[in-house]
């Protein structure tokens, strides 16, 4: 509990590397994450070596942290191992749709968020990579994933060298819904963003970005629709690609 | 930690209610985790009336433990809250395509995931029902979900009332790779699936299930082409529906 409520993303690590059997400890932690069914569909890559990293880097739009932190790992949604014991065991695997890869990624993203919460409450430090759905053709270069592994998030992993402060959440009322979904009307909205809009910082970036408001930072520069249609495409077209559009 | 490593899914729970601090502070603890640039794109449903979880039982196969759970938490993919407030802000959202969706799931499950261990942490048991992709058509209706939300997970939560076995995992080895992807040979797939497939509950399965193999029960039972097809086609219905499917 005390790591979760501690938790804030690290972008400055020491060089340190990890000890192999701290990183054990932490990657078992992970693979105690429920998982669909007992099958475990998915996998961690783990990167430690500066060149591999250095390829990674641009997929993740060179964030400098990717080659500085000792460990970079990668999570994918992975029907390969699984369709190749089914096909060893005499066992027709139907593992190739959209379906399969959902169940797949959320398998990935349990153990991630496992994976960090072990680490942090080990003391280390995680940052996730949401660059990791953009560039995932090239990511699937770089790390030989076959088909039927996708890569779904990265996850930075190391010792801190920074101690910032914790993030702005909105009000937990704005979030969580009684019984059904109760639909927002403007007023909420406004109450809901009203002290993340009244921050210091909010003010200094819409200055900074010569913005109206924090929202135009948002639709404006940091995730655009021209980017989120682009990125839309390679991902529906890994998918394919890595097998697993057969639908019919 | 020790709520990572002794967590076990909970089917049979008390029916003594969640008090509301509690089920307060496992949800904020929730809202900590880390999510794409602080837009916090996911909501939790939180159901307790008992007639609401009679229409959802269903959904999940009528699996007796979402009615007798006094929790069943509905995690969703939300755009609608951000895309209002950008609205009411002055700014355009591009958050109508595939990508968007993708991101807000990662949102969701990262939370969910902090839920579930905040949850286990306080003595409480939890139970993810992968049934909730498999029916979102028909979840977004008894849950009355917007455009711009889908669900994609559902979490049981209750006080446990039995104390199960914690479930075999594949060794790490099998699941871990270096550097870059290892792809498995035959006999990786043997090695790595040997423990599994030599447990007791194994030969079982295979006895009462009239089958040669464990991964017969998964590829001809329990997640089968004709089922995965539809469910995909099902989950590819409602992004369209949902507002997630303009990728031009």
């Amino acid at each position: 509990m005390k790591a979760i409520m501690n938790h804030r993303s690290i972008r400055k690590y020491k060089s340190t590397p990890i000890e192999e059997s701290l990183l054990n400890e932490i990657l078992l932690a992970g693979t105690r994450a429920s998982t669909t069914g007992n099958m475990q569909v998915y996998s961690i890559v783990v990167t430690t070596d500066q060149q591999i990293k250095e390829q990674l880097a641009p997929c993740h739009f060179n964030q400098p942290m990717v080659k500085q932190a000792p460990v970079v790992l990668t999570f994918c949604a992975d029907f390969n191992r699984f369709n190749k014991w089914c096909t060893l065991r005499n066992a027709e695997p139907g593992y190739d749709n959209f379906l399969s890869f959902f169940t797949a990624s959320i398998d990935a993203l349990l153990v991630a968020q496992n994976v960090c919460i072990a680490a942090e409450d080990k003391g280390l430090g995680i940052c996730y990579l949401g660059t990791t759905t953009y560039t995932a053709n090239k990511i699937i270069n770089i790390l030989k994933l076959p088909k039927g592994v996708v890569p779904v998030t990265t996850v930075i992993l190391g010792h801190p060298d920074e101690h910032p402060e914790l993030t702005d959440r909105l009000p937990l009322a704005g979030i969580v819904h009684r019984e059904v979904y109760q639909d927002y009307s403007d007023g909420d909205i406004d109450r809901i963003y009203a002290a993340k809009e009244a921050l210091p910082l909010t003010q200094k970036l819409i200055e900074e970005n010569k913005k109206e408001t924090l929202a135009q930072i948002f639709t404006d520069n940091r995730y655009t629709k021209k980017d989120n249609v682009a990125f839309s495409k390679v991902l529906l077209e890994v998918l394919e690609q890595q097998g697993f559009m057969n639908n019919e």
